[in-house]
């Protein structure tokens, strides 16, 4: 451990540092993250853009009493560092590890879990609400990037804290980046602003013309005091900001410990609502990762020196595949565009290759699905790639914009199911739930690869109403490829083996499990019939109904969660057909899923190979 | 019919009119809504308020080629009268008849189903990138209103539209109001352009001072020049929205309709974005509409002379009990707080009585739960208080922000079930399966007025987690009043018949209706068991499956769709357990239910007494 960060264990160690020891320190805070993510992977230049500012804050706040609200919280880790937590750094993103995020249950000094973007103004206002009505006196400071400034979420909150006067703390964390650059007027807005540095110089240039402007005589002396009154347009660069009611302070070098300090305490003694615009670079520190802070947004285990990934894939992932078969099928229809919330990445090439073609919205979920059904209305054909989980955000849109409307928007649920080290705020296990109920909606979720190919040439023809399927994070499965891809009649479901002592409707990566489980399980004399369910919503109600009849044993396997999902479905279609039959339905419990590697969360919840045999014994062999 | 309306069967027929018949025309429109409305109820102000400044788009654009998106859609029954739809008028709102709301099966001049509030820039601008790569050359409009502008989807949307560049015409229907009066600093911020009308006139002026300005010297010329270019922050009220890359015209008087013409005209040769801002009066024409447009935003069949209700209520509403009951316990619990977005109605007299506990946070759901989240992390009791329908705008937040949290926020839903006349877009029958998968959620629903009043109380004191009740839009059942209050123990339903034919297991406003259907059905030989399910999560588990086990027939009964709710709760309960009982589900079908009265609607779907017995009678007698 190093010299410094050896005696911090908690913010009080850091209060008598000196600004070179602070800088010091911040030094070996990086050093830390970057030795310990080469082995554990994690949020890396994010989280070495903030570390003199968290030092700053920590340094003029009293936490916990003062509260630090970290926006997505992927920045958080040199906060965890200096507040007790940095002897478990290197459990970070483990099983029973450190979160990657904020996490109340961590530290007291955690006031909201997250790692979803633009939650922290709104949460902190309501923080500062309950100060004011309890009459107490802290100082509550929201840690935003600008990147998750774009998200409406984020006006609305600027939009009630500007009105209410509250005391509050916005610092603004400008890296001009979100996972990807960003997009969108608010984003050339602060460009502007970074670009014009001289402007607090000018000030008092122009206060000297003012003193001058009344000698042009009478008739114009009103246009003179608005000339005043509008000096602020001309000094205060953050004049957005101060329309909605903030105080702005900045920008400032986030990089500099003793600016960033004695701006802060300035904030901490203004009345009402501050905006502090500090400007850092995603990666500090790290040159590798300074130069290319997008790729190093996330990282795996790497090789501090080369940067490269220390276990390269054998494998493309999912996204590749799917990338690959939507660029693929966009170069023979004209009507394939495609739309992406701040993360290009997740369509791969289609980009470069249709760059009239692509729209990347920034961080706005719910404008992305709508402008996607007023591309549909017209006769487009918009395919919406979206992590399974920040779809969560654009709920009602998918109600009301997309599946009242018919439109034939496409959705592209990456990340579904267990993602793993991200965690709790990452899993993409709600989605056939919350997609299941929402009329006009037609849901699948792929076997494999090939399926994957299939269903996305299958929603680019499917022209009835909005159609969505849903793939995991990382590698595929390597079975072999089909030359032809072929679509899928929609319902249809794929009976993949037939056995006498039980049926197993799997979906989606719950497919290639449950068949080796039943090729394990032959071995023990059990034979299972195994059906690749392929479509949540319809289900292919007569070949289950069919199955069902011929079983005297039914086991649903879905990575997702128990409650309304895929089993849910097959239990309503199970009670509404009156059929008789004994049900075990394998899925995740009704909790938030911890982080932990996929295989460790698999298995941890029995949705893995061996999970599977288990509990089909235990029903099977009990009886 | 009137003179210059009976010549107008589309927009077509308006283009010859001249300034003055147009003005007449629009006087001919208003009286016609005022008529009808007063027959038939809908949302009077808003449509009165832009009669002008829909026949200005009409003559300016080519509709249906060219396209209007109508924000919300309350506010379109001037275009609806002239795209062909003024015979079907008086239908409004009734079963079968006329949408409320722009609705694209119900004419070529309407592209986008609305109800919810702030969706139009952002499916116009999907339209507009549809026209630009089809080569096209339409001009598409979205006409929002300033309280529609605090959702933070607008701004994702203006934030797109201005870095795009597209052409898009973005009409601001500025008459200062959502449904309450609007909050927020967008709404200061529209304030003050309104108050600084003379800011074109200091425009010539202002040049003035800027030519003399290089005499001050060479040292300044570089903040001359800055000044001069800031010239347009003082001569360009709309600066917010050049900042965001829009151009920015107005504000002008939309009921001016040779200004507001002009002014289209001049938008429509525009290059890029443009927000054309309009200020309009609320319920214009209509005195006593524009005296308390909030009061006369959406009407029940009122009295033209005097603007009272033709029919009073007989009772009070389920609204009126809820927010009597928090203010009752508010005064007891200084730690209860109310939140509500843009609707303060909905907590009653609570603002009054507790002016700092309450907080109307404008159009901005998202940010309500998540501003709930925080004051609940900090001991606070908020109650958030939506319509089921809107609340649908907050699902991530309530997954991320409350139940990942198990912040103890509690969520009052008004208007749950069928909610009537305002039809699909406000239905409030998808929250059973919104809430029910989420981890760490309680959901209850009220059988009647006293058991609503238990449920705030219940909610109040429960500090475990988030907690949920629905209840319905109207009168109350008129039970006779409890002198106590008591609290329900979590997860507990409630026997309220015996019987050896059957079981319904009803939730909330079915639970009446069940008994009823009971009773009378006792009279035909069927003797039912009656549950009041009270929750459906957690459900009552023990008393449902020594129930189960009693009976052969069991239904479930719930105002809500057959998908993931109550129903599906329950089924998921008789699979997991292997309970053997022949089962029918009462509830919605997988479909957007219209509009129509809540009576008509409940028959429709079977869901009134006659329904459940026939559904009841259909199941027993048929075995």
């Amino acid at each position: 451990m190093k010299e410094l960060l050896s005696q911090v264990n908690s913010p009080e160690d850091i209060k008598g540092f000196n600004y070179e020891q602070l800088e010091n320190l911040a030094q070996e805070i990086r050093d830390e993250i970057i030795i310990n993510l080469s082995e554990t992977g994690g949020h890396l230049a994010s989280s070495l853009g903030v570390v003199e500012l968290t030092l700053a804050l920590h340094t003029v706040l009293d936490s916990p009493q003062d509260k630090i609200v970290w926006d997505v919280g992927h920045q958080s880790y040199a906060h965890k560092m200096i507040t007790g937590r940095k002897e478990e750094f290197k459990t970070l993103r483990q099983l029973d590890g450190l979160s990657g995020f904020p996490k109340r249950s961590e530290s007291e000094h955690d006031h909201l879990n997250v790692g979803h973007s633009s939650t922290s103004i709104s949460a902190a206002l309501g923080m500062a609400s309950a100060r004011d009505l309890q009459g107490q006196d802290q100082t509550i400071a929201a840690v935003i990037g600008d990147g998750a400034l774009t998200a409406g979420m984020s006006f609305e909150a600027l939009n009630h804290a500007g009105h209410s006067g509250k005391d509050l703390l916005v610092v603004l964390n400008d890296n001009e980046m979100s996972i990807s650059e960003n997009v969108g007027a608010m984003s050339n807005y602060l460009s502007k602003i970074r670009s014009n540095p001289y402007l607090h110089q000018v000030e008092k240039d122009v206060g000297k013309i003012l003193n001058k402007i009344p000698a042009f005589g009478n008739q114009i002396t009103k246009t003179a005091a608005r000339l005043k009154n509008s000096l602020k347009f001309l000094v205060i660069p953050g004049i957005l900001f101060e329309e909605m009611g903030f105080t702005y302070l900045g920008p400032i070098d986030g990089h500099n410990v003793k600016a960033t300090i004695e701006t802060i305490e300035n904030a901490k003694n203004i009345e009402g609502p501050v905006l502090l615009h500090t400007i850092t670079t995603k990666g500090k520190g790290y040159k590798i990762a300074e130069d290319n802070p997008s790729k190093y947004h996330g990282v795996s285990p790497f090789n501090i020196r080369t940067g490269k990934k220390k276990k390269t894939r054998d494998k493309p992932t999912y996204t590749n595949i799917y990338s690959q078969q939507l660029t693929e099928l966009a170069k023979e229809d004209e009507g394939i565009v495609a739309i992406s919330a701040a993360m290009e990445k997740v369509v791969g090439d289609f980009k470069d290759e249709f760059p009239d073609r692509f729209y990347d919205v920034g961080i706005a979920e719910q404008h992305a699905v709508t402008f996607a059904s007023g591309l549909a209305l017209q006769g487009m054909k918009p395919f919406v790639t979206i992590y399974s989980t920040f779809l969560q955000r654009a709920y009602d849109q998918l109600v009301h914009d997309v599946c009242l409307q018919k439109a034939p928007v496409k959705l592209a649920l990456d990340r579904a199911g267990i993602v793993g080290k991200d965690g709790e705020t990452h899993q993409g296990v709600m989605d056939f739930s919350y997609l299941r109920h929402m009329p006009n909606m037609t849901v699948m979720a792929p076997k494999d690869e090939n399926e994957l190919k299939a269903m996305v040439k299958t929603a680019a023809e499917y022209d009835e109403g909005p159609i969505a399927f849903r793939y995991p994070r990382g590698e595929i499965i390597g079975v072999e490829e089909e030359g032809r891809v072929d679509t899928l009649e929609i319902g249809t479901a794929e009976l993949l083996r037939e056995g006498k002592d039980g049926l197993i409707l799997a979906v989606g990566s719950m497919v290639p499990r449950a068949l080796q489980a039943a090729q394990e399980l032959a071995d023990a004399g059990i034979d299972l019939t195994i059906v690749n369910s392929r479509f949540v919503k319809p289900l292919d109600e007569e070949l289950i109904t069919k199955l069902v009849k011929e079983h005297d044993y039914l086991f649903t396997a879905e990575e997702h969660l128990l409650q309304g999902g895929f089993g849910s479905a097959v239990a309503e279609l199970i009670v509404d057909n009156n059929l008789d039959i004994n049900v075990k339905r394998i899925a995740l419990p009704d909790k938030f899923i911890e982080h932990g590697s996929q295989d460790d969360l698999l298995a941890r919840y029995g949705l893995d190979v061996d999970g599977i045999k288990k509990q089909v014994k235990a029903v099977i062999s009990n009886q």
